[in-house]
């Protein structure tokens, strides 16, 4: 029944087989948050989109070594033009914090709302700070291979002398004597011998004071190292999977795979995947626009923009209404919508767990797990997967009206397709303690006692049941045979 | 109100008034966990211990920087004869991971501990691996100083140099002439000049795989290097207050103090704080013994040694019992009796929340809060913090039960006591949804109709209700004026 996983691999702009470089294992490096402010709507999409990769690959069968950097030193405000403060000092300086203290502040935040989203923890977070000897020893290799300079204490990549060895570009699509025609010149930028050369090591001003000593001055990591020496020091030489979002294409993505290549005279990456972007409203989202969210806001409905709070799974559900590669609009209808859709999911695998089975079912379901794997496994299309899934909910609701019927092993195997879609892959869970034991429990004593009321045609009784339950964000619905309910997140 | 704060200080072994260097800022340096097994009973003291200092200096207006490091490197086996292998590493090849994959592991474990016991998260939490260079430089230093002799691509702590210059063993109470004269030849220490010398940079063996380039060998940092590095990194030279558990005091704070006062000339520490052991049925808490009892373990009550799982609310309240210096001995009944005790406090503070105020107070409750402070003040005795605050848990239920009566300002200031001590400095919280909306909402509505029902006198249906709510952990109790509820954990 499991298919083989196609994954759509940025470099070669087509979806290729997935074939690890040595089964069972499985290496997959993601690019993860600098932590300088709070994680917003932007974080969300590729930590979901990777954990999804992440589920699916163990649910294959694979043992996956999950690699995802925090970036807390190197990098700088502009990241085209390699200049600037470092995010994490600048954020140091306004909040009149030691730098680190702000790296923990906002790295805890990213764990909470990571956790809160149910994504599954890394199998190693490296931290660019925790790999200073690493980063220096690779400066030296591409020193001494001669594709990097030392200039006034600080060390550069000659991306002109790369490019005549390999084609610097080849993962964006650019090509660099076409973006040196079209470019303007900057000043301030004399150290370097060609305009897209990029910083290796930075000399730290007096006032840095994030820096360490080094051969070449006390200074500070340029930002594309990290990943270059974290993933391979952690995955080898050539690993299966490096993912990021799309905007970390050009420049970071592209110096990484110049660095590593220009060292080990190949690339080390075979499958870069890249998730696209959200967008507000239809447009980007930034702090100039005011259209900024972070996921804390999402949570507590807290931000101008927001018509009320969103839970997590709700977050979690809108992001996998679209394929990875597609954008993905926020817009307040979008998220209302979504919260529907998974509170109807959610209703109907509670109905699935009550449901009778017939002596034979009226209705096939053999394909509904087939599609939902062909889905998955076509470049993770989780809104066709989700699809599938909603064509089960039909069938429940039938069943559960009398409309149609199912056996007993059918009913098993949508239980199973629930388990391993819903929950193992989809990672989709119930919320606010709507399954756990004390509330549900304590919620059945009080509807049995209602319907005891209506069968005694107590009116008043059943009706400020259901109404102060309503209070409460429980919503009761009567049916012909009995009750349901639902507990709004 | 307020009363000043006196610690004991190890160093001078007497309770001292404590006085910051630069108030209102605060410095605190605790040693946190080395991350290779799971988070167990011995790491809950001195989180909680050090916690509820971080939490009375916050109170009394400090601006606190705690600082609580991750050990991830270079803690050996034998910690008194600094040999045998890296913990992390032995635990990576036993589990077939990378060592970086069992830090996560654990680190992630001990997080989730922590924050289940609801301790607040440190300012700062380094990372040994965090912090080479800044190691390699103290080495250096020590070099150059003298006080560090480099043999076979090692470093090593020249003690018999140091305590020339200054009082090896201060802080532990031992004088390095008796420990020279007790103690027996060891082999295989050839590359020391001293027997009590420990390791600043070990050269790694072939097969070691936690390694780094450094002027003396590819090797690793000794493990009581990285707090003398870190504190001083993020607090100073001199800063206000060590912690860590007693068992820590020699070798590994004698040996860091050393370190820190030969490049010094000075301590760096003005306070030195230790917290005492759990011990479990008068024993020492060892793998060995089969006594070793992990936190998950105990809230789920899966250790073959417990009679059933105990909260992490009990497992606070239960170390808060005893004052931080004294010995702790866990056992079954003595976590049953947490268990009740804070239960009668949360009931408590329910039924406070509920109390009708009088004209005037019948009972003088205006000493409790001041002796409250008084005991955190002094040497945070929290035992008799606690006694007090259940002077205030008497009051309220004799008020409740109408023996006694307190005006509206008495029950607010009993209100303010219990959000300041219970809640804010002892950190205890309402677990399992008792106080959160849709349980207690739920549980209201159905308590209201079974109050009508006794009111109709419908014994069988008001038995049900209890009866049935007993089989789900909450017992309904009768009053004569009403009812009270407690759910169990």
């Amino acid at each position: 029944m499991k298919s083989a996983l196609y994954l759509y691999n940025t470099i070669s702009r087509k979806k290729e087989l997935f074939e690890p470089v040595s089964p069972p294992f499985a290496g997959m490096y993601v690019c993860g948050p600098t932590v300088y402010s709070d994680t917003h709507l932007g974080h969300a999409r590729p930590a979901i989109t990777f954990d999804i990769l992440y589920r699916y690959l163990m649910h294959l069968g694979y043992k996956v070594r999950y690699v995802r950097n925090i970036t807390d030193v190197g990098h700088l405000e502009n990241e085209t033009d390699d200049t600037g403060e470092d995010r994490i000092e600048r954020k140091a300086r306004q909040l009149n914090l030691e730098p680190m203290e702000v790296v923990q502040k906002y790295m805890n935040s990213f764990h909470r709302a990571m956790g809160r989203l149910n994504t599954l923890e890394p199998s190693i977070e490296p931290r660019a700070t925790g790999h200073i000897i690493e980063q220096q020893n690779m400066i030296d290799a591409l020193l001494r291979k001669g594709y990097a300079y030392e200039s006034n204490g600080s060390v550069y990549f000659d991306v002109e002398k790369y490019n005549k060895a390999y084609p610097y570009g080849i993962l964006s699509g650019r090509v660099l004597e076409e973006m040196q025609a079209s470019s303007r010149l900057l000043e301030g930028q004399d150290e370097k011998r060609g305009r897209f050369d990029f910083a290796l090591w930075k000399k730290a001003s007096p006032a840095h004071i994030m820096r360490w000593s080094s051969p070449w001055s006390e200074g500070f990591p340029g930002w594309h190292l990290e990943c270059s020496v974290m993933s391979t020091k952690y995955l080898g030489e050539v690993f299966d999977i490096h993912g990021g979002g799309m905007d970390l294409i050009f420049p970071h993505h592209e110096c990484e795979m110049a660095q590593s290549t220009a060292i080990q005279g190949h690339s080390p990456v075979r499958y870069w995947v890249h998730n696209n972007m959200i967008t507000i409203n239809g447009q980007k989202m930034a702090r100039s626009l005011g259209n900024f969210i972070t996921l804390d806001e999402l949570f507590t409905g807290s931000h101008k923009m927001l018509l009320q709070a969103y839970s997590p799974m709700t977050i979690r559900f809108f992001i996998l209404q679209a394929q990875y590669r597609s954008t993905l609009d926020f817009s307040n209808e979008a998220l209302l919508a979504a919260s529907l859709g998974l509170q109807k999911l959610m209703v109907a695998k509670k109905t699935l767990e009550g449901l009778k089975p017939s002596g034979s079912s009226t209705i096939d379901i053999s394909d509904i797990g087939k599609r939902c794997y062909e889905a998955i496994s076509d470049d993770l299309n989780t809104p066709v997967a989700i699809a599938h899934i909603f064509d089960a909910v039909r069938i429940i609701n039938l069943v559960n009206d009398g409309k149609e019927k199912l056996s007993a092993d059918d009913i098993k195997a949508l239980q199973l397709l629930f388990k391993t879609f819903v929950y193992d892959i989809l990672g989709l869970m119930e919320e606010e303690g709507a399954g756990s034991g004390k509330l549900s429990g304590v919620l059945t004593i009080l509807l049995e006692l209602r319907q005891e009321a209506k069968a005694r045609k107590e009116w008043a009784v059943s009706d400020r049941i259901r109404d102060r339950l309503a209070v409460l964000g429980i919503t009761v619905k009567d049916r012909k045979d009995g009750y349901d309910w639902e507990i709004s997140s």
